[in-house]
């Protein structure tokens, strides 16, 4: 029986989703608690590997299973095993060849500014704090050629093996959620590291660095040294997978 | 001089707002702090003496110092020692006589309702679960009762020295923002453990537990044993501080 998850996880302890020889995953921690729950062995696909520090409201990962558990209570089953910082928010029973990551038609990931003076104590592990005052307009006006079907080399990780960059992004709002500032950013699919330097090269608009004309330039230029740095991984959270098509 | 600072505070780690000689309270963080930036040993008086697990956004306090760092540096200089979980918003001079608790006209608290099934990883530690679902309209007809001046002593935790338990609650909005419910209450002062005893019984108004129209009588009754439990500190943060008459 194939069971579809839905998992919210604070990302700060953990080295990522995906399971590793050097750190502790939130895959592990999800399969040993499934194992814990049903004796059973299974491995769990997600369908967004998120990064060191990422966090996710809602995560979908599936898992294939004989276990006798219903399967609307799997979750309640599973969370009894989770630390507190994971939390397994839905289980159902999905079609047979349902697969998370391959099904997904896009996904819409927050990245979080805390634009103060000062960080903040609160959400400390759920932002990136810039002190210098962020100008949105700017950051909204070069936002808005990255909509639309694009190459997003220039926004994709040195070294990433992927071969074609082409994605399309269906929507990015920016918005002030005072002291925070907000990116959300609705896209087909996200290259590695895609949402953080996109996030990156954007703060640096609206700190003035960059002049927002010059954001479709480096889109156009297809390189990676062109963007800005890779924005700090704690600010990002996987908001929504999405399974009907956004196109 | 007399210095104000507001401060931010993730209460999780901490034994309350007020020195004591079991566990680390957050007064000690910002005494240490204060003492390592300018080699003073200052006493910083609170607003309002938060439980343990409490969190605040802007805590307001005082201190008297000799030292030299302009009064705007300090929360600079204190942050550099404190630990992330702990911030100092913004530090400035104040009136000889400022005192944070003695001059504050009241309060807003918020309290954050976790309502689904499962409990949030994100924000466990900022909000209390209640996996029931509430009805916030018969949470709202019950909250109405309790604006205005009263006596609220049915709402005050048993042990607790005060002799006059009269004070005001100009408002108190019950908000959803899903998943979470808030409960933001803005009063004159706050009876020891008012605030979650008043969300204790808000809760099981909407559980169905306790008819709306009880409230009433349960503050009438200035009997602490007819309200509900004391709801987790967890879901409980001081919002603000106001120096200005609210009346």
């Amino acid at each position: 029986m194939r069971i579809r998850l839905t998992v919210e996880y604070d990302g700060t302890a953990y080295a990522g989703w995906q399971r590793q020889k050097n750190g502790y995953s939130v895959q592990q921690a999800l399969e040993e608690a499934f194992f814990k729950a049903s004796g059973e062995h299974a491995a769990i696909t997600g369908a967004g590997r998120t990064d060191a520090g990422v966090h996710a409201l809602a995560q979908v990962a599936h898992l294939e299973t004989q276990c006798t558990i219903p399967p609307d209570k799997i979750s309640y089953a599973m969370n009894t095993f989770l630390p507190p910082d994971i939390r397994v928010k839905r289980s159902e029973r999905a079609n047979d060849d349902f697969h998370a990551r391959f099904n997904s038609c896009g996904k819409t990931y927050r990245y979080t500014i805390c634009n103060e003076p000062h960080p903040s104590a609160i959400y400390r592990n759920l932002s990136c704090h810039i002190c210098g005052s962020l100008d949105i307009e700017a950051m909204r006006a070069a936002a808005a050629c990255l909509i639309g079907e694009h190459d997003f080399a220039a926004f994709c990780a040195a070294g990433s093996e992927v071969k074609d960059t082409v994605r399309t992004v269906y929507t990015l709002a920016i918005t002030a959620a005072e002291p925070f500032l907000r990116i959300d950013i609705t896209g087909s699919g996200f290259l590695y590291h895609m949402v953080r330097i996109i996030a990156g090269t954007l703060i640096d608009v609206g700190l003035k660095r960059i002049p927002p004309e010059r954001m479709k330039e480096i889109m156009l230029g297809k390189d990676r040294k062109a963007a800005s740095a890779t924005a700090p991984a704690q600010g990002l959270t996987l908001v929504k997978v999405f399974y009907e098509s956004l196109a």
